[in-house]
């Protein structure tokens, strides 16, 4: 009896344990689950021309889980150096999770270098394009800075986030022109923001870097040697704004009028006053972005090429 | 007798077992080991001042086994936008797997941002200073291109890498200045590098692009405006040399007295000859490298601000 009971129970323990230890061996040698799942789907809306949409579940890389994410709106036109900065600046993206970069080509439809870039990106993206409407371009012989570029690419931006994304209600929307420079660890920093976050940018403004000043963790002035009595003395690249801000605010728009200088403030005045201000960057200390500006490349013998039939070879994407 | 034996084995199979679970248990819940393992290594040499230098396995993404080290090769000196610039590239290089940066400082010893910059970037890195001597330094009043920049810094990166990594017999050398756009798919390219490996440059000399003719899968001739008689028509950018055959050549470098637009041609002339190039990027059909350049910032409220008492706060990193 002892001994059948005892046998009984060897039995029962060595199937147990053997379908364990097959379930384990089974195991080995898979690969880890670390890499990030391409998912792709296109959408068109009638508003916004000819845009294009692509996901990826929200996490990339482990840390992208639960994260709010960050629409990064980047107004682009054609222009030979296009696909070099689009390249460049999708480049940064991507080590960037929880991501969605919406770019605003200025144009009828978007063209094939964006189209291109984003199709290599393995981003998250939109595409979206929206062109200056004449009466708001800038004219030959005109000073660069009379009327401000992007605009309207921005707006068309902010439009499509109101109607696809009011349901966010944690993400976060920065604009980020496609020439800036910007640390992977701005997006940390903008990640959480309530209302509207802000830090210095590097090389703007004739300064070595514009920025709040910050005293008991509000922002109290800025460091800008220009028009100081703005309302809100900052680059574009100086602010993220919370989405559910723009959603609540259905009218606060960047203003196509605007005076020089005063396009950022024309729409944070919709949206805030200074004291809601959220300095980052260690109290507005560090600087993670930088408003560098990529020279007119020189073109003066292309034209000569062409001429001796050394036109570009259409193979090549330019 | 029998159920002594019994008893026994069902003991000593009972505890290999229940030792075997208890491992299954703790390993449940230990992140993947996907993640790249930092060790880090400062090691310093008598002929390059205050070099340092961080390892890290060659797999940082699976992708990364077994495949041949890229060096990259990259000039630097302080300037405003130092900081922006070096990040922007140490966050490019951080997508391509089993590269090692290179950067060589113009001064006697690494500068702060140089070495914070690289502290920061997740890459494996070697930093060298490397001071051009007075008299080859570029002179007030004299137009910038009589004298190339970064020549003693790449020759003493060359010396580096001959003292060594004279072993690692399937490197590559690619010499990239800290002010250019690289797509990341250029690094896929030149990996399998024999002896030197070529492909067009966008926006340099005048063009949208300059480049590599290929015939039958050999470079025939290059697309330039400017002396396409020079032995190699070549941007810096454009080509990428096998480490054994620096090694092999000992005494090939790049000349400081090499005229205008020869100072690749005075490398290349000691270690290959046009036949022996490697056209890459479907047979130099794709422009995977821009030589895009960053306007010098306008600072010139920066003195000003200083005289009224609001100069850069001392904590702020420039």
């Amino acid at each position: 009896m002892a001994r059948l009971r005892l046998g009984t129970l060897f039995a029962a323990y060595f199937v147990l344990s053997t379908l364990g230890f097959l379930y384990t061996l089974s195991q080995l040698g898979q690969p880890c689950n670390c890499r990030p799942i391409l998912l792709t789907a296109n959408s068109h809306k009638d508003i916004l021309r000819d845009q294009q949409e692509h996901r990826r579940p929200p996490s990339d890389d482990g840390e992208g889980l639960n994260l709010p994410t960050i629409y990064v709106v980047t107004p682009t036109y054609a222009r030979p150096e296009q696909r070099a900065e689009l390249t460049r600046l999708s480049q940064t993206l991507r080590l960037v999770p929880a991501l969605h970069w919406l770019l605003v080509e200025d144009a009828r439809t978007p063209g094939v270098v964006a189209t291109e870039v984003l199709a290599k990106s393995g981003l998250i993206y939109t595409l979206l394009s929206m062109e200056t409407p004449s009466e708001l371009r800038h004219r030959p012989g005109e000073p660069i800075w009379v009327r401000a570029r992007g605009v309207e690419q921005r707006n068309a931006a902010v439009t499509w986030l109101r109607r696809e994304r009011a349901w966010d209600t944690t993400a976060v929307v920065y604009f980020a022109d496609d020439d800036n420079t910007y640390s992977v660890e701005l997006f940390k920093e903008m990640r959480y923001t309530s209302r509207v976050s802000v830090w210095p940018v590097g090389l703007v403004g004739g300064l070595l870097y514009e920025g709040p000043l910050v005293r008991h963790g509000q922002v109290t002035a800025f460091r800008t040697a220009w028009k100081p009595q703005r309302p809100f003395p900052l680059d574009m690249a100086a602010f993220a704004v919370a989405l559910h801000l723009l959603i609540i605010h259905p009218e606060a728009q960047f203003d196509p009028a605007a005076e020089r200088g005063l396009l950022e403030s024309s729409l944070l005045s919709s949206l805030v006053s200074r004291a809601d201000l959220e300095p980052r960057a260690e109290n507005c200390t560090q600087i993670l972005v930088w408003h560098t500006r990529t020279e007119k490349p020189k073109l003066k013998h292309e034209e000569e090429m062409a001429r001796r039939g050394h036109g570009p070879d259409p193979n090549v994407k330019l």
